[in-house]
C-alpha cells in the first residue's frame, strides 16, 4: 500500500537542500565568486531554486534544487498524481585541464508507487587524466564496498546511460548511475541514496584543487570549446532528464542549467 | 508502379548539385573566404560532401550535398530499400543584424513511394528587422503566386514546424516549410521542387547585402551569442533531419553543420 505523499517526503526534502548547501559553500571556497539564487514556480504545485555562478575557475556552475508536483505524472498519466524533487549539479571549468562534473540525486513518487535515482559523473573537456578518474572512480567504489556488487552495476549502468551514439564514444569517464531504484524496503534504498549523494564532494574536490591553477593555452581552450559541443549534443538529444523537464513544461532555464557557458562547433 | 530507381534520379542530382554550386559560388562572393570540400561515404551506399566556409562575413557557411541508400529506409523498415538525395544550406553571420538563413530540398525514394520536401526560413539572431523578413516572405510569395493558397500553406508548415516549444516561440521569422510532397503527378511536384529551390538566393542575397556591414558592438554580438543556443535547441531536440541522420547512422560532421560556431547559455 503506497502512502501519498510519502511520510519522509519533508525529511527528504530537508536532506536535499542541505546536501545542496554544502555543495554551494565548497564551490564558492574554491573560487571568487557567489552563487546568485533565482526561484521559479511550476505551473501546478511547487517549483525550484537555481543557484548559478559564473565564477573565476568555474566559469559556469550551476546547483539546483526542484520540488514539483501535479495531478497526473507526465512520463506515464497512469500513475496519477506525481511529486519529484531533486538536486542537481554541473560545472563547466575555466581551466580546460579541470573536468566538468555532473551530480544528480531525484526522488519520485506517484499514486502508484516510488522510486530514488541519481548519480554523478565526471567528464574531461579534451584532457583526460587518468588518475583523476581513477581517483573520482575509487571514491565511490569504497563508498559502496559494503554493497557487494552495486559499483560494478551502477558504474555500468553510467557507461550506458551517458553513451552519444552518433559519435561512438561515451559522454566522459564515466562515473555512478541508477534510476528507478525501489527494492521494496524504503530505509535500505534511502540509505543508499543518501550515501551516494555525502560521497559526491570526496570524489570531486581534489580533483578541482590539483587543477585549477594548472597553466594551459589558447589552443587548449579552443579544445576544450569543441569537447563542450558533445556535451551539448548529449544533453539535448538523448537524456531523459532534459526530455521529462521539457514533456513536464518545466522552467527552461533550470532544465537548461547544465548547457556550457560557451561553445564552438 | 513505383519504379526503383526513379527513372529521373540522375536528372534530380544534377539539379541539386548545380543549384548547390550556384550557392556556394554566391557567397563566397560575398566573402573574402573560400569554401572547403570534404567527401563522406555512407556506411550502405552513397555519400556526400560537406561544403564548409568560415569566413569574415559569413561565421559560417555550409553547403552540403548528400545521396544515400540502403537496403531499408530507415524511418520505416516496411518501405523496403532507399535513396535520400539533398542539398542544405545553412548560414551563421558574424555580424548579429544579418540573420541566420537555411535552406533544404530533398527526394526521397523507398521501393514503395517517393517524395519531395524542402524549404528555407529566417532566422534573426536578437535584431529582427521586419522590412528584412517582409522582403523574404514576399519573394517566397511571389514564386508562388501561381500556385493558389500554396504559400499560405507553406509558410504555415514553417511556422509549426520552426516552433521551440520549452522557449514557447518560434524558431525565427518563418519561410517555406514542405514534407511528403507527392499529387501522384510527378512533373507537377517536379517542377514546384525546383521552382522554391531556384528562388531561395534571391530571397536573400539583399539581405545580406544590406546587413553584412551594418555598424554592431560588443553587446550585440553577445545576444547573438545567447539566441543562437535556442537554434542549436531547436536543431538537437526537435528537428526531423538531424534525427533521422542519426537514425539512419549519417556522417554527425555533416548532421551538425548546422550548428553555430560560437554559442553561449
Amino acid at each position: 500500500m503506497i502512502v501519498f505523499p510519502h511520510p519522509k517526503r519533508a525529511e527528504i526534502i530537508s536532506f536535499l537542500k542541505e546536501l545542496r548547501q554544502e555543495m554551494i559553500a565548497a564551490i564558492e571556497a574554491l573560487d571568487n565568486g557567489a552563487f546568485v539564487r533565482q526561484n521559479w514556480s511550476y505551473h501546478e504545485e511547487g517549483g525550484g531554486e537555481i543557484s548559478l555562478l559564473r565564477g573565476q575557475h568555474f566559469e559556469k556552475a550551476a546547483v539546483n534544487w526542484s520540488g514539483v508536483g501535479g495531478k497526473n505524472f507526465p512520463a506515464d498519466q497512469e500513475q496519477g498524481a506525481f511529486f519529484a524533487t531533486g538536486v542537481s549539479l554541473i560545472t563547466h571549468m575555466s581551466n580546460p585541464h579541470a573536468p566538468t562534473a555532473h551530480f544528480n540525486l531525484r526522488m519520485i513518487e506517484t499514486e502508484k508507487k516510488y522510486w530514488f535515482g541519481g548519480g554523478y559523473d565526471l567528464t574531461p573537456m579534451g584532457f583526460p587524466y587518468s588518475e583523476d578518474s581513477n581517483y573520482f572512480h575509487q571514491i565511490s567504489r569504497t563508498a559502496l564496498e559494503k554493497y557487494p556488487g552495486l559499483y560494478e552495476e551502477f558504474a555500468q549502468n553510467a557507461a550506458s546511460y551517458f553513451y552519444i551514439p552518433h559519435r561512438k564514444k561515451e559522454r566522459g569517464a564515466g562515473g555512478l548511475f541508477f534510476d528507478s531504484l525501489n527494492s521494496g524496503n524504503f530505509e535500505k534504498d534511502y540509505t543508499l541514496w543518501k550515501l551516494i549523494g555525502k560521497t559526491f564532494l570526496k570524489a570531486i574536490l581534489p580533483i578541482y584543487q590539483k587543477r585549477l591553477n594548472q597553466p594551459y593555452t589558447a589552443e587548449e581552450k579552443e579544445i576544450q570549446l569543441y569537447q563542450r559541443g558533445h556535451y551539448v549534443e548529449f544533453n539535448l538529444v538523448y537524456d531523459r532528464g532534459t526530455k521529462f523537464g521539457f514533456q513536464s513544461g518545466g522552467n527552461p532555464e533550470a532544465i537548461l542549467c547544465s548547457l556550457p557557458p560557451l561553445v564552438r562547433w
